[in-house]
């Protein structure tokens, strides 16, 4: 094994050659400040512009319909706090706000800090296979949440939530509720049509660039306009008010570009990793690895699982050291090893969800590589276990 | 005049070539997520954290003290918000805040949606000069504002605070309030030890990358760790747990290097700048501009100014047409040309403020080019007058 493999697209992506090189003239010849008059603001301008068409086209929306902001964290939190902020200007006081369990912590603890604000937080209860219970949906209406969030895609285990039919429910029986799916992971591996949502009740969708071959630094929160919504961050007036600051123009033209390769290779590419997670994840059940979410929908990129007995970051470290990347959790609260709330929600006992590993398949992954990845997963797990008793032995004979 | 001449660095700079081939690397080879616990994302964690000792350095404060963000917007923003959730989390009705009448309008609109909150919002007159007064200073510290924010420098006029010496009043009177410093337009044009200011009794500062000859898309809250904040973009947990989010590495990367060049070369630089101001402040008052703010200590590179009876949007059209790119008002609210409420703060009558223009230089800018605008200016001037009397004619021969 020479060059490191990574398997890890969840977490981010190598950014596309073709964005890049139509990134760069961004950062210098055209430098511009949107907001300036002249020439240089009129180009920079028009860039902006231009990425705002692409990544409409991307998702079936109309390009007033993106608000450019720097992360999907961001986004998530501009839904959550900026909605909770337009409801308590009609005089309101703290409301109901529901999520599922399995969020991305930036869902959950944006929830939180509206929690500790008055807001009552109803976490949507998921099935063993990561999917929100309808009796979770029922019963969360009869509390009549005003605000809503529901993922389309889990970043630990891929599986897809069904949230047009969610927002449905949600909308007739709560004609005035707002509602927001994170659409991160979805982004760029599964279809996306903000109009079809939209038509089901879904008023606002992030996006982000990194997960999908563009920069860091870029994401969108893509917004029906019948939304209200106050700014996180006031200022200047850009994005129509609702996210100031002089935009990140040389991201956001990598995001539009990005945007539109992966809405035409979409087809392909989900091809190409459904063929080779299928050999990935029969390699595993060969191993006796067991699968997270394995009887739901999935992204086709995705796979968590775990091996009795075998610390998921155990393994990720020899994994890394034998050339693999691979994730533990998911990689953007890797930081903190705590076992996560997400296989916590689908009833997944802690000491197993401990050895969670997550598997992220991207464009340029090979056959050849996860044969490989399969042959060093089965010598890691041997060494572990020889490695076991002589640890023992030191442990008894030692000081 | 061929290629055009860019007199508007106050806006944005270009990237330095230095800066933007040390980002290269992050779009691509090295393109981890620094949370992720792999070699990928290790690399990706330690450059975040070379970084964050380069812009350190630079402001003489401590790597632990800088938060990354993703502009100065967010960066004033999350002291407002954040201080003042910090604030409301002790169970303290909203309370009284202080600014500058000439802040920035992301420091002055997220200072309105806390009044929208309940907060009270008061605003430190000016003077002519466009310096905060000492009986305006003593009157706010009579009501006790919890929250201070002072910029160091202002974006329209170059104008500088004596933000240390009012931090330290209001620290002697109120040793409970919390004090930050917009030192956008101050970084890499003006010393700044964050060390000493904050012995003063400022306890953030903020800074940003694009203005430094770096990237778009990277800033920084330098916080004394004493003060309390609550995150604006709650998540995985980056940057201390006060601002989630994938960091933006290449940027950050950028915006690091940035600072330390910034900080090398910021003797000759401004020496350069005072050069090339007095040649052109000089020319301006030849041709019978007014300054705004001329008599009060400012940064080296800036000139605000005006003609009587010509607008200023009308100058920077005809300018920007002869090859010149210069702002009218702040770029950052470029897009709503209404008078600047800096310069009405400076009791500059509005048919005058109208009139004004920036010109913001930078490292790049010739002796020859200020020759050459102080030329087009006077053509422009000449034309405009000649213009003038026929739009009258039209306007009385036409239908």
């Amino acid at each position: 094994m020479s060059a490191p493999v990574y398997l890890d697209h969840n977490a981010t992506t190598p950014v596309d050659e073709r964005v890049l090189a139509a990134m760069l003239p961004f950062f210098s010849a055209r430098c511009g400040n949107p907001s300036s008059r002249h020439e240089h603001g009129r180009v920079a301008l028009a860039a902006l512009e231009t990425a705002r068409q692409q990544v409409a086209a991307a998702v079936g929306a109309h390009p007033t319909e993106i608000l450019f902001v720097s992360s999907g964290s961001e986004a998530n939190n501009l839904f959550l706090k900026g909605a909770a902020a337009a409801y308590a200007a009609y005089g309101h006081p703290p409301g109901t706000l529901a999520t599922s369990a399995v969020e991305h912590p930036c869902v959950r603890n944006a929830a939180r800090q509206l929690a500790r604000q008055g807001w009552r937080h109803l976490e949507l209860p998921v099935d063993a296979a990561g999917r929100v219970t309808a009796a979770g949906i029922a019963a969360a209406i009869r509390e009549a949440p005003a605000l809503w969030s529901v993922m389309r895609a889990n970043n630990e285990t891929g599986v897809l939530q069904d949230v047009a039919g969610i927002a449905r429910q949600v909308r007739e029986a709560l004609p005035e509720a707002s509602f927001h799916s994170d659409a991160v992971q979805a982004f760029g591996k599964i279809p996306l049509d903000f109009r079809a949502l939209c038509a089901a009740g879904v008023q606002a969708l992030t996006l982000s660039a990194h997960k999908i071959y563009g920069p860091k630094g870029a994401a969108a929160l893509v917004v029906d306009k019948r939304l209200e919504l106050a700014p996180l961050i006031a200022g200047g007036g850009q994005e129509r008010g609702l996210r100031s600051g002089t935009e990140n123009v040389a991201a956001i033209v990598g995001f539009g570009l990005a945007a539109e390769l992966a809405a035409s290779r979409l087809a392909n590419l989900a091809r190409h990793l459904e063929v080779l997670r299928a050999r990935l994840e029969a390699g595993l059940l060969a191993q006796g690895a067991m699968l997270f979410g394995g009887e739901a929908p999935r992204l086709p990129n995705t796979t968590a699982f775990a091996f009795a007995g075998i610390e998921g970051e155990t393994l990720i470290t020899k994994l890394d050291q034998a050339g693999f990347a691979v994730a533990s959790g998911a990689a953007c609260s890797s930081a903190s090893p705590e076992v996560s709330p997400g296989l916590t929600a689908m009833g997944i006992p802690a000491a197993l969800a401990r050895g969670a590993v997550r598997v992220s398949l991207g464009a340029d992954n090979t056959r050849q590589q996860i044969d490989d990845f399969l042959l060093a997963l089965q010598e890691t797990r041997a060494r572990l276990r020889n490695l076991a008793p002589h640890a023992t032995e030191n442990a008894t004979n030692g000081a």
